[in-house]
């Protein structure tokens, strides 16, 4: 849907095409529930706010997702929210007239063991770029994010580490970044770039239900060989422990587990306010 | 024209629109000749090979240059070519269909004094983030520009000159940027972030007709200060000298208004390269 009505083109001149400005969030749909819902347009309308794109409010986005959610119960919405067209070369239109876009996909078919045997995966080549102003936020300029991904086609290779300009670990190319060292807990801080997920803060208050801290810090790449489990969080899969980076063998440990539980315990109870049709 | 189809609409899964997924360029067309064309083209291939985007080839593209020019004469013309649609998530498509998106605007109505009297520009307080992996690339994530555009409405303010993370004076929000001192020329260097413009290209080899070499060096705020002139570059308006940085007058000088003559000409002559319809 794009501004509530089928469609499957964008206007050409759609700010969101000229330049990539605009923001979106992804989320899976499981028996006809999109989970985390009302999270998910949390964090679209603050990264909205940060970009000031007007957020076209709660009631009209659920609407949307209701329609497409009356032929289809399982998937992965995208939800894009952009400036719209007009204004001048870069500069914004007054007033703004946003363009959303609501899209229902088929859900990726990972393996479910994944979620208990853990993942490979790699250090990415490319950098993440600094810049403090877009840090945190899940807007539409992520060429840095293909860059990387562009890098590997193995297949048992599910996810790729990035490290920013200075060489700290800051995250994967689509998930986000949490290790274990003596029973503590950890993440990258996000402050100079990186996307700060949805699952990234409800793990962190799984945790919080476990009496576990997590610490925003910064992680270089001995921080991550040194670490005694490490797991990636995302919308999509939930959190997958992480098996292997690059040759070295990752235990998959009791920390891991206990908090991936708790954190889909959270998932299934917050997804129960949505509000279908 | 999308794809050499005259269209308004593209793709809703195009990766131009998904994720900025894609490079452009934007050349003035005078009397029916797209100026520079071959530069422009070449900018793009360039830039799309860093990206791993095929180049439909310099034919294709001039063909569908002649064919919006075979009903207006005068305008900006912008070339847009993405990775086109498919793939899963941020990993490219393999094999890549590019979309190529060529479209003809009214010429921005600049009062041709400008181009003697000089322009007034600011100081943004939006700065460009680093990453030498897109740095001076014209790609499709264009947030810091807008951000930065964003920040003013005056009319008289011409330009908005941008800051890097660490400081250093980068750029326009549309143009390239150079100082002029002790007879001198200089322009930032464009390693860590930065539009390479065609016309900051030909000033500099305009600049060498002249017998003036142009440093590429790290500029900053008081070396802005310090200048004896400053100009600004950009293929839509060519060169405008700078009168005023915020509340500081500059003089527009003698080397700005040689070099601008030597620019313009150099211009002129290249552009009759252009193998009309």
């Amino acid at each position: 849907l794009v501004n509530g009505q089928p469609a499957a083109t964008i206007d050409v001149a759609d700010r969101g095409f000229q330049y990539g400005d605009g923001v979106f969030t992804t989320l899976p749909v499981r028996n006809g529930i999109p989970r985390l819902f009302r999270r998910h347009l949390d964090r679209i309308e603050r990264d909205a706010r940060r970009l000031a794109i007007p957020f076209p409010g709660l009631e009209m986005l659920s609407e949307d997702v209701r329609t497409l959610l009356d032929s289809t119960v399982e998937g992965v919405l995208k939800i894009m929210l952009t400036r719209g067209s007009g204004g001048r070369g870069y500069r914004p239109p007054e007033p703004v007239h946003p363009t959303r876009v609501v899209a229902l996909h088929p859900a990726p078919d990972y393996p479910a063991e994944l979620e208990t045997e853990g993942v490979a995966v790699r250090v990415c080549r490319a950098r993440l770029g600094l810049n403090p102003a877009l840090a945190g936020m899940k807007h539409m300029n992520r060429l840095e994010q293909i860059l990387a991904r562009a890098e590997w086609t193995d297949g048992n290779v599910r996810e790729g580490l990035m490290l920013d300009l200075d060489g700290w670990v800051v995250e994967g190319t689509m998930s986000n970044l949490f290790l274990v060292k003596d029973g503590r807990l950890a993440t990258p801080r996000l402050d100079r770039c990186g996307v700060a997920g949805v699952t990234r803060a409800l793990a962190m208050e799984a945790a919080a239900e476990l009496a576990l801290t997590v610490e925003e810090v910064r992680v270089d790449l001995a921080d991550l060989a040194a670490a005694d489990e490490a797991f990636l969080t995302n919308s999509v899969f939930g959190l997958w422990p992480i098996r292997r980076i690059e040759d070295q063998q990752v235990a998959v440990g009791d920390l891991t587990r206990r908090l991936a539980i708790r954190l889909n315990e959270r998932v299934d109870r917050e997804s129960n306010t949505w509000q279908g049709s």
